[in-house]
């Protein structure tokens, strides 16, 4: 099942909106089948490993990191194929909580005579594929905010400069958690100040993450790299539905997608950000700030996980905050989070933390 | 080495104004005398390893984590001691650099015949023994500064509530990290806003490190927790010269010790007051804060160790921030400081930093 993990971890950022799952057929203690979900979320990796395996499914037994699908989609159910092939034992974390599935990929396989195992691995699995499981739950995807600070956590000095608080290190390993997800998400604020491109580089990534800006009223300059390359990485734009026409128009003739929003008293609605975002697919966003969309994530309980960053500096008190005013009067109101790990990278300190 | 450094470690908060020494007394692959500078600084670890060792120090190799002592002070000289006891081989980290001993103590061993051995281990004692050699050098104490902080940097609401932000674990670290410095020292507004009694607890502690406040104007109130206690664990406290003789006079009558320090235009010279810290004899500090003390600190780049508690969670900007206002314009102005370790402590992310 460790194998199955870490096969289905490859198609993180490139499964959406199908569950990036990891499948391992072993026969008489040998691999006989390995797959994946291939980039765009078909072939699943049941089929994969089948493929692979040929005969030698007969008799096996398939370790699969989510409950087989039952249904009839663009691909046959996976379900159906694993009894075609032969298999005797099935081995999975948990049901899908897809409607469509849940439950019935299981049922179809042992009313076949295959033993099915579950609860095998369920907290790694349901760490793998919890932007699947969130959005079918909830219409959202999982969001990871990512916060690279000076160790009194700081974004940027006064005026603004950012560039580098991390080391080479840090931002390399913030590519590869890019290349993970299916978007990278940052606030117009973000999007002004940096003009980043929000590419993943120097990881020979072969698909690039959806980059998404959030911005009420677009005011993004139409010559920022974003706008310029929209054409060839996508961009979506999550704006209030009371944003200027000509804008829209304007953004969706660079080869923008334009999501409109809610806008509830002064600001975008953010829990309708999610849910646009879901609706369109994203499992998986990796949102880097700044301050204000971190806030704001923060305050709907939209944060799933935090990746922090903290770099050996000091910037004082005038340096502009990684997180934006919350409202948190009493500690016991600050959403809080569970560490998960904490390692060294390259001369920074990265913790990681799971929603609590 | 290892072993003697370990030694000498248990001295650390205990031994000021003498550094705390370990030392080691093998014969024959064996060890027959193990020593570390006692409470008060003596007697000396190397007396007391030989005391041990009795007549199995002959022919033995002494491992020691500093030059032995060559001048007659309150203890006849360790290298004097070392000769007479018979031993065949002195190792030692590195030179002493109190200008009494500097090379000296090696040179008589050398003339009595015994074979000694420098350069060993010379970075970790170096760190162990560098708060005694900073004040050799410096004339001023080894300043460690902790940070306790929520993802975001932050060490209360808004409102000042600070307890609690970190867990139980770290903050038992904290006691185990006071316990190791001669003195833990604090700024006027946190002994106003938190009334914290800055001792060891629960760790069984024999000897209570120096309470040290930073308050220019003694405003801290007569009825706080440091001053009702001030006569069983020692208050310091560093004022401005410019403070009111009757609040002088109130403190010291409460059993505080007072320091007055130099003002430079609207504030007390930190510089003045790590200078009076040192001739004070304290070689080892920790500061806890709050903001404003620990911006001085970093400003005047007399920070030499960062300790960091990051907690998994999110107060926002309106929250207090952990260091106060700077004046960094731009990033390579910013003090830096390099990793030197990160763990999980409980349930936050401890990281520790040196000055670059």
């Amino acid at each position: 099942m460790r194998t199955a993990l870490m096969l289905g971890r490859r198609g993180q950022g490139r499964a959406w909106p199908n569950p990036a799952v990891g499948c391992v057929i072993v026969r008489a203690g040998r691999v006989v089948g390995r797959g994946w979900t291939a980039p765009g979320g078909r072939p699943h990796a049941e089929a994969r490993a089948l493929a692979q395996a040929g005969t030698a499914a007969r008799g096996a037994t398939a370790y699969v990191t989510l409950e087989p699908c039952a249904h009839h989609g663009q691909t046959p159910p996976c379900a159906e194929a694993l009894i075609k092939a032969g298999i005797a034992r099935v081995v999975a974390p948990f049901d899908d909580n897809d409607p469509r599935v849940s439950g019935r990929g299981f049922s179809m396989l042992r009313a076949a005579g295959i033993a099915v195992d579950t609860g095998v691995m369920a907290d790694e699995a349901g760490r793998d594929l919890g932007g699947f499981l969130c959005r079918n739950e909830q219409g959202r995807p999982e969001i990871t905010l990512k916060l690279a600070t000076s160790f009194d956590g700081r974004i940027a000095t006064a005026g603004g400069q950012s560039r580098w608080i991390t080391g080479e290190a840090a931002r390399r390993a913030v590519h590869g958690l890019r290349a993970r997800h299916d978007a990278v998400m940052v606030g117009a604020g973000t999007a002004r100040a940096d003009d980043p491109s929000l590419t993943v580089r120097g990881m020979g990534a072969a698909q690039q993450p959806v980059r998404v800006v959030v911005s009420r009223h677009l005011g993004i300059p139409l010559m920022s790299q974003l706008a310029r390359s929209a054409r060839e990485t996508p961009v979506w734009l999550c704006h209030g539905t009371d944003a200027d026409p000509a804008l829209i128009e304007a953004w969706e003739g660079v080869g923008a997608r334009l999501l409109p929003c809610a806008v509830t008293e002064r600001q975008l609605d953010i829990g309708s950000v999610a849910q646009a975002l879901g609706a369109a697919g994203l499992t998986r966003v990796f949102c880097e700030g700044g301050g204000a969309l971190a806030a704001s994530l923060l305050g709907a309980g939209l944060v799933d996980r935090l990746v922090g960053f903290t770099a050996g500096l000091a910037i004082g008190a005038e340096g502009l905050p990684g997180i934006g005013a919350l409202g948190v009067a009493r500690l016991d109101e600050a959403p809080r989070f569970a560490l998960e790990r904490v390692a060294p990278v390259g001369g920074d300190a990265m913790h990681v933390w799971r929603r609590v």
